[in-house]
């Protein structure tokens, strides 16, 4: 299992052809991830296919969604050629669908059933997709931290390797939206969009900003979305 | 029927020449969409001309103004050569004149009201002008938000194929007035100014950020407006 | 009449050389325009002349001052060289000096009487001189929104062809100082400031951002305010 | 008398070397001027220049200080060579010392007194130096802006011939610090330093924003603070 | 010892190659440092060397972290080859978890018992990671600031040489996340990464902003993180 | 005695090598100066200097600190080669260590007391390091500016010659964090960092921006921080 158990930290891939290989001898098991792109950058793409690097090998998973429907998640993954209706029915596979003004209102009791929840149904693999709505539902900074602070932490006690996306501040790619994620997760990921100064065409680029104990590329790369997901060409450059 | 049902997810086209060519297989129905631009940029012109699209094909649409009166819509649909009055006529076409402050305190009962009467009405195709002056009538950002995110939803549960115009942020084309629009939509179509720096001729330029599940041109495209709508120019650039 | 009601949208000249010449076809009357700019950059005079246009065609006129005197009002006009202590001596022209933080707190009341006393009064133009001052005496962005709209609407109702005038944002000559008005109007002119960067002489140019339901040109021209009020440049360039 | 009333707009010099020469035909009389300029830039030099102009005619003037002494002022005067303790004994000049927080206070009684009082003393010119720290005495906007609003009319009523000093926006040397007084007054001085991006000397420079009624350059010329005060040189040029 | 007391100031090295060449003269000891930094640039890598310079010479230290577990802490530092594991089992080194909500809680008694706490402990250095959690957690910015303040000045108090860690503002790699803790300390170190304009590798580099009280470099040199830690490169330069 | 009261204005210099010699004719004595520079640009330094200047003379002088102890500002001075510890054995010099909170708390009472006390202990200069971290004490912008307003009123009556440093603001060198002081005092020295955009050696670098009634250099100048406190290079220029 590429997940087991053994001396030194456990390592795991994240299934994105490119950028595994770009991260040196892989993510450390349990990590707390952030995907950080404004919207189109291909984060729940990104998450989907996380999950399904998993679930393919056995694995099992929970992908939560405050955006959109349960529906409309498995649709977007089949379309990708990821079986998740197949994974569902094999009770492998979760997609839970939040309300992110209950979620927020609720968090604490979620964050206090969501441990035994995930435990017990076993998952390696969790996705939240996104933090920003959640936190969007928030009026008081110091509120919408403590709350954002104590709920990752408990995803943190729990174990599970866990991917968040995030929306990227408006004036800077590096940024979540609310600023709070990055302090408190074990790698970040960057997706933006490069635009060239004679308006032609946009593309697409990913910079892995930080990954706690692990060794990286720190290069910034192009990728694509196709039909097949996320695809990062290691051997291109944006210009 | 352009828009029936079959195996697969079912897509429609926008109605807009050249824009529709780089949407690769058109968009997914009962899609979300919005479209971000400044004053003047064209966004009211896009609804119509995307409601024309079905309504000429004994479709049928609603159209919500926040900004005009109906009767200002109507005379700008003909002045483009849609019959909007004859398919209000026929029974086919919906043109609804709210009042931006009175929707903003009733959203909730809109809100239950519309998907029944979006279903007996039986449109195929739904657009809010604009998402923005509803926007700008909440004062608190998180009511706001929760309320714009309830909207969204249950129109999205409606199932109608839906545009929703939205102003752009003053310092950032791609960014939606308020922030939340582009987090809740399936597709966000970016409408702006290029102003050259010697002062000159002021262009106007599209970039599809975003549809999700769909493949698409990342171009920047010249268009322009005409007596007879939007044309996009997909072999021409801006500069 | 030039205003007279024909088949088709009305359409009337704005009254400054070379501007309505970048007008094709003219503004359909009863629009509600907004002329942007920051101080100095002729917007008063660019109301005084709108008015004069109609009022030495034997029209009749409204212009609601916030900002000046009556009397500092009549006579900037015949500086300029237009009568308009003629034009009131023969009724058909009312100059009115309003307070702002009055105006604000009755604008209710004011948005009541107003269409009656236009109507009564005849007027084919108005001019509100500046409506940023109205919106500066609001506290609560979403009381001056749905204030300001309210006033909108009901200037649109009356159907009389108006000119607001907007200071300009700090940060950005494109965007009222407040944010609101190019929303609500059907026609925004912007008039800026060019400065050189060797900090020789700042130009004045003029931009036609919006006019529904109209083709325009979409060049910045340079113009000079003179003894004889403001001409716009179309053959020659900002640089 | 320099200032004595005959047809047409009473016109009058500020005193300012190559200055007044920019002003064509000079200022109309009893019109409310605003000198912007960030710290350092010469205002209150400005606002004494202009006095000393009407003061050296036989003129009378008042001087009202919100961030000196009047002892400093005094001093500064006299070390210019304005002989401000003399027109003190001849009863010509008021120097008067504000504290702003009690301005602020009581801005309603002053603004009930100041007229008679200006009257009475037969003012023909006033400094206020500088509104800046008037404004910056009101926490709420609005009542910032409605207090400087009614203090700015109860001066032009009163018809003395008035420069207010402000200070700049950091970030634009064209917008007074609190975005206000430009709306209000006649005529708008910009004071900037200019820094060439070599790090060798700021100059300064000063731009006729606006002066209502008046034709005047838009030239952007450089100038000094010396032993006698301001001279702008209307031949050089900044770079 | 390095860190004996006599006469003149005590100095001390950071622990990091290259950096402590960069000051001449070391570090006064018992100096309140902070080190500045965006996710990922190695701010909590820093502040465990730093502790390990003094522990692998007999040294005591304490690391008190808001972000992480106790167990990822030493994680990361054995990870590293520092001996975290064993310096707490000799008692040399205590890694303190806590919760930074009710550390901010709880600021005042914490702030009355650490000193004790460090002087019972014998620490030669201390690190708190991050000092921004702390403050993110506090809603009203003076009770921020005096509350940081009050914390800064008991840790001066003890004596014990610290280093802060702090994120920085997105908007400028100069500044810490909340603007205050440069105030405070003796010593600001700026981490950043530099990204080229042709968004290839980028890059990271430390410059040594100020030491109260000592020589140093002002160079900005880069820097990598390896499995032994950071090392500054000081003959190398970032283009 | 350089401070001696003669005719006309008296007049001192700073004590700074360089800087003395492009402020021409000296500083007016009584002045209320500000020093504004980031972290480590050396303003402690310029006010340790500026006192010994007069202490070397036989002068008093009083240094107020509200960010670091009494024991550490006599280091710094101590290790500059100025003998502050002597001059407080002499009685000639005070330094006084104050709680930024409780001065902020006090601050009414302090400034009553505060003229009499300087006046008692007959002080020739006074230091305030820093005005910025009194100002941060203090929620309310209008409390804020009226009470460091009074403040300034009341050092400035008392008639003591006095430097306040000043953080400046992120995202401007030549403004104060809070942006009040440059208001209230006759004399503004700048201290800013010069990064060279290949990320090589930042430099430093002072400019006099405004002394009140004193004609001075305009130029930046470079200036570094030695064992013997700080010189500016008026030969040199930054790049
Ligand atoms: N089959 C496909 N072919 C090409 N591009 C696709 C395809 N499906 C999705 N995309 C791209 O992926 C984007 C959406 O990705 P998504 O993961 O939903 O982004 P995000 O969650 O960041 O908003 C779409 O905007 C589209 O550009
Ligand atoms: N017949 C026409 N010919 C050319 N341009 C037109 C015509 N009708 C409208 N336009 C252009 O369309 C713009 C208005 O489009 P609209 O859809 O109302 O923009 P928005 O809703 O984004 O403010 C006008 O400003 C004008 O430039
Ligand atoms: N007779 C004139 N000759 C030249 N320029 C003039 C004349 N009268 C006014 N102006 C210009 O017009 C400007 C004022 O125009 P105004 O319409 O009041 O501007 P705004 O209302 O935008 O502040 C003045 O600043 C001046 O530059
Ligand atoms: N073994 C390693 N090899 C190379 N780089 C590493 C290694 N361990 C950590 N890093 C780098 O260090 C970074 C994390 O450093 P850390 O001190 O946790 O940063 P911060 O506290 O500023 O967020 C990672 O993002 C990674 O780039
Ligand atoms: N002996 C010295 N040699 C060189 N530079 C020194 C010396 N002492 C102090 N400095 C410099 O002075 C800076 C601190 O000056 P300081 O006056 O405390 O700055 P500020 O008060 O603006 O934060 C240090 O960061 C260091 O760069
Ligand atoms: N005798 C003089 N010679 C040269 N420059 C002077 C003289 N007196 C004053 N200045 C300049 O004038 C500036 C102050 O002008 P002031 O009118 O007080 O500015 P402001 O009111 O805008 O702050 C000083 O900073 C100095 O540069
Ligand atoms: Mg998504
Ligand atoms: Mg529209
Ligand atoms: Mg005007
Ligand atoms: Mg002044
Ligand atoms: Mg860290
Ligand atoms: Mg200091």
């Amino acid at each position: 299992d590429e997940e087991s158990l053994d001396s030194d930290i456990d390592r795991v891939k994240i299934g994105i052809d490119g950028l595994d290989e770009m991260i040196l001898g892989g993510i450390p098991k349990r990590s707390l991830m952030v995907a950080i792109g404004s919207a189109g950058t291909g984060k729940t793409t990104f998450g989907l296919q996380f999950l399904d690097e998993a679930l393919r090998d056995d694995g099992r998973a929970v992908f939560i969604t405050l955006e959109q429907s349960r529906e409309a998640v498995l649709s977007t993954a089949e379309e990708k050629g990821w079986p998740f209706r197949r994974y569902v029915e094999e009770d492998r596979l979760a997609v839970v669908e939040l309300d992110p003004v209950e979620m927020a209102n609720s968090l604490a009791s979620i964050r206090n059933d969501l441990p035994e929840l995930i435990e017990e149904f076993g998952a390696d693999r969790l996705v939240l997709d996104s933090v920003s709505l959640l936190e969007m539902m928030y009026d008081h900074p110091s509120k919408r931290r403590s709350e954002v602070f104590d709920f990752a932490r408990s995803l943190k006690e729990v174990g599970v390797t866990t991917m968040l996306t995030s929306e990227a501040r408006e004036d800077s790619p590096y940024t979540s939206k609310h600023g709070i994620v990055e302090y408190l997760t074990d790698a970040v990921f960057v997706l933006q969009y490069v635009r060239p100064s004679n308006f032609r065409e946009t593309r697409l680029a990913i910079e892995i900003q930080k990954i706690r104990d692990a060794n990286h590329s720190r290069e910034t790369k192009p990728y694509e979305i196709t039909q097949s997901g996320i695809s990062v060409y290691r051997q291109a450059n944006i210009f």
